[in-house]
């Protein structure tokens, strides 16, 4: 069985404005969820909405988001039997587009939407997986140089999935597009690119000194 | 009238989860919105959550939206007389922290969550010191610095605006955390600082190249 290329539009995933700017083409979404570092989840909390941030992480064509058994979502999660209606949405910030115009200016940016039924991860080895991908989502190879979770602490982590259906992402690249009438006007217009950049790493304060910085924490970058 | 310092805890803005990282003062929620350029807003579409990016901006106790008149949350805040329940959600990361465990890895953080029923702006004065104000909240400046709005423009933007009422801040600040019996553990641990960088900008195509580049896209910096 072969993996169609792109989601299927769905009515939730067509956009009500900027449709040109849609895409459902699995690489450009794959491509948004593994760089961005964090999404927010929205699900609803007692009737009302409630969003929060958390990161997560993409294996194949599911989603696994995590938190304590005692959190919000994991708890609305637990007391649903067909699974927790949730929205996730991925933001990344590329820009400022300046124009002329006051109501022309916009962002560069890249976000998807997937939206869906999620369920609780009751299989363990499932569970262990999503939790190792999600610290290497983090920071890439940090799974295999941690000590791993114990029982204790596995029991008191619960992990969402959601599968990847109803999914959508949005792009908006280029330059200002102004009217015709306003482009002589004196005001600046253009693109200030924006980027999320690594710092220099800050060891603890109770850190061994003869442990040396990893090479995921040399140059780090999203994308 | 002195305004309380700080917002009063409610059920929806108490966390389930690391109540010690949750703020009600007003001056870190503040400059927590004021920092993040973009939000995350939650709303039920046709009984569902859906989450979208969008830019935002405080005046005072109040929190502006904007978007289409066509988008999702502005058609459903129109058909709500009595406002739209949404949650509006600001994270700004702030930084990687890595522990010798798995499961006590984290992020560096500081998030807003603000819930209530928004309602659609109608006063005309209103709107436009909303869009300026959402305008300058991008690039402090900006919206004296650029063709204003009008008439046929304005029709077809909505304004939204959220009370700050229920509203909390959390935050996640300083090294990791890690238990007694890891911390001779051959795994490196800290911090690795992340900030949203400006690069140079991109004048447009068309852009006329007498008009000089404005001051507050020079050094330009969230915080």
């Amino acid at each position: 069985m072969t993996t169609a290329q792109a989601y299927t539009p769905t009515p939730r995933t067509v956009p009500t404005r900027y449709r040109e700017r849609a895409r459902y083409d699995r690489a450009t979404v794959h491509g948004i969820l593994d760089e961005a570092l964090i999404c927010h989840v929205g699900y609803a909390n007692d009737g009302r909405p409630m969003v929060l941030p958390t990161t997560h992480v993409r294996l194949g064509e599911v989603l696994y988001l995590h938190g304590s058994t005692g959190s919000g979502p994991m708890l609305a999660a637990a007391g649903s039997a067909a699974g927790l209606p949730i929205c996730v949405t991925a933001t990344l910030v590329d820009g400022l587009v300046l124009a002329r115009a006051a109501l022309h200016h916009s962002l560069k940016y890249r976000s998807v939407v997937a939206v869906g039924n999620a369920r609780l991860v009751q299989d363990n080895d499932e569970k262990l997986r999503a939790l190792a991908a999600l610290l290497d989502h983090v920071a890439s190879g940090r799974s295999a140089d941690t000590r791993p979770p114990n029982a204790r602490e596995l029991a008191a982590t619960a992990v969402l999935a959601l599968d990847l259906v109803e999914v959508s992402a949005k792009v908006r690249d280029g330059g200002p597009v102004d009217e015709e009438q306003d482009m002589t006007l004196p005001y600046w217009a253009g693109v200030l690119p924006l980027t999320l950049t690594a710092g220099t790493p800050v060891p603890a304060d109770d850190l061994d000194p003869t442990v040396a910085l990893p090479p995921y924490l040399t140059a780090y970058r999203r994308s």
